[in-house]
């Protein structure tokens, strides 16, 4: 097992990564905050994962509540079904939350979490690459709404988070790719050493080699940590981690949640931001090749899907967390391993960018 | 006009007090963080004074959104129709929301700005004396769950209230009773020399003499703002500014929301919990009987509404913030202006106050 943590100062936290932790009492009591735990998971992982988990809850007073499975059910309507199971129970406000599952299930525990009574506790156990190298790491959390993704939300930290890599033997091929989606971003925003390694490794992860795994999760964990504690409410860099995602939102917005994954969307987006670097003169063409082709390799789009017009893409990018005085700000690359937050283009290439990205490979 | 702070470090933010305070754009100002900004109101008091609002607002790109009015509607549903109205306009993270109203307009506006993007600045102007005395100031924010009172919410700090005195003129009278119940609770909780006030001033105070009112406002708002700064998350003294709102909640929920106002039941809360602190042999039956005396000169309800059994209420009760280890704590007092957080009761004395609460008038 190795062990990171988030530097928060009081909100400090663990990263625990390792095989078979799920039943491990010792990782999970010391964050408890008293006897009642409402885990929180969905109908494809609480059959699979559950009965683990439960060993480490003995002597707790909990219970589940399970939501439907999928990015469309990221909402403020099932958000309350997770409330409705807590006071159905009375639970209180020394109660805990554990999120099990992926990003979906880890965003919405961790958002009720930040509501229920104004704040009780919670636990990230992440079950799919995604969740387990980007999202439950670093206290984002909250649902979607018809009109933007992540637009309903908080900032809230979790107590501890517990990866085992055991859970992604049952993760499906697709849901895994689109993990590495996010696990290329680290290396392209900020670590070219991990790209290139990502290279001469991308065979290996598809494989699920254990090692491989292992080094990609904790090395991303690693990257995600270091910029949360840097800037944990995104100020500054923080939002480079954003990288592929405004063009990745908009995907996911405009074909409606749950339609591409969002590591799918986020990895067209990266390939669109390349696109848009390599136009303005700060990324070279081989490198914008070198992207596409590993993100190739990991069978994740390097397109957007056809059916979005250049104008809707505009439109549903308008509607992003960036904007600042009426400006959509981007990030985008200086080269591999530099990414940077611009405001400092012309729409004419954006619009561009867009157009060519649709066309090419 | 008086300007007092909510001292909070980076998040201190200032109270002024006056009379016309709405149109004055210097106040507003400073604390909108862009151009944006959507005036959160309700039916009552859009028509009454958004226009007045209006003259501080030029130059902004604003809009508004005009909930129901009632406690029955501090749902996450119509909470939702703020997000929609934010995304329609492609309102960015640096838009700022206006509570323009009283508790329940302030609660949601302030829960929508603290989630919406996931955090925008917010501003409360409240125009009910109870919103003015207590809910606008000290960032508690949220709304009601049909089985218990703002259990979904967030701590999240205006960056300014502005408290314009002239509302008050168009409150109705039921209303104006619900604030000062809210004001006899400063004096209870720990300011014994202003319940001696509000017994010489009650008259005045409902005959809206502008000076006692500015006076009970101001007072009001300088303890808030003392016990706020001194506890912001309410990890201790804080929560003795729900003297008699266990109980009063319990009303409110077992009621409907929205049939008794939220004073009201606070009104009878407190005597119940004056009957409880007698029966432990804390306070005096004299001092019971003033608080009674006075509750009841202020028009307020000093017993609950007998349809809600001795049972009904201990369930009600249970599901409450301030339980900890399935104990119930509650705020009693030791004496007039001296109140406790504590769970050092038997339930006995809690059933027979009650009861006795019930009888007694």
């Amino acid at each position: 097992m190795t062990t990171l943590t988030v530097a928060l100062g009081p909100r400090s936290y663990p990263i625990h990564i390792g095989t078979g932790l799920l039943g491990r009492r010792e990782l999970l009591a010391p964050h408890l905050a008293g006897s009642q735990v409402m885990v929180v998971s969905n109908e494809t992982v609480a059959p699979l994962y559950l009965d683990r988990l439960a060993p480490a809850l003995e002597g707790c007073a909990w219970d589940k509540v399970v939501l439907p499975d999928g990015e469309q059910y990221k909402t403020l309507e099932v958000l309350n079904r997770i409330f409705d199971a807590l006071l159905a129970r009375r639970f209180a406000r020394d109660a805990t939350l554990i999120a099990l599952g992926g990003g979906v299930v880890g965003d919405m525990a961790g958002f009720a979490a930040a509501c229920y009574q104004r704040g009780v506790p919670f636990v990230q156990i992440p079950t799919t690459l995604l969740a387990q190298v980007d999202s439950s790491v670093g206290g984002k959390t909250g649902v979607n709404h018809p009109l933007g993704k992540n637009m309903i939300g908080a900032f809230y930290q979790p107590r501890c988070v517990i990866i085992d890599t055991v859970t992604l033997d049952t993760l499906d091929d697709r849901q895994l790719r689109a993990g590495i989606a996010e696990v290329i971003k680290y290396g392209l925003l900020r670590d070219a050493p991990f790209f290139n390694w990502l290279e001469g490794n991308m065979d290996a992860l598809l494989a699920r080699d254990r090692t491989a795994l292992a080094h990609a999760i904790e090395r991303s964990c690693r990257n995600k940590a270091e910029i949360v504690a840097a800037d944990e409410l995104e100020r500054g860099q923080r939002a480079l981690l954003n990288l592929g995602h405004t063009f990745g939102h908009a995907i996911e917005t405009g074909l409606g949640y749950g339609t591409w994954l969002h590591g799918e969307a986020v990895a067209a987006g990266m390939c669109m931001a390349a696109e848009m670097s390599r136009r303005l003169g700060w990324l070279g063409e081989e490198e914008r090749r070198r992207i596409l082709a590993l993100v190739r390799r990991a069978g994740l789009p390097t397109r957007p899907p056809g059916t979005i017009s250049v104008a809707r893409f505009l439109e549903l990018m308008a509607v992003d967390k960036k904007v600042r005085a009426g400006r959509l700000r981007l990030v985008l690359l200086r080269r591999i391993g530099e990414a940077v937050l611009t405001a400092d283009f012309d729409e004419t290439v954006l619009r561009e960018s867009i157009e060519a990205s649709g066309r090419e490979g």
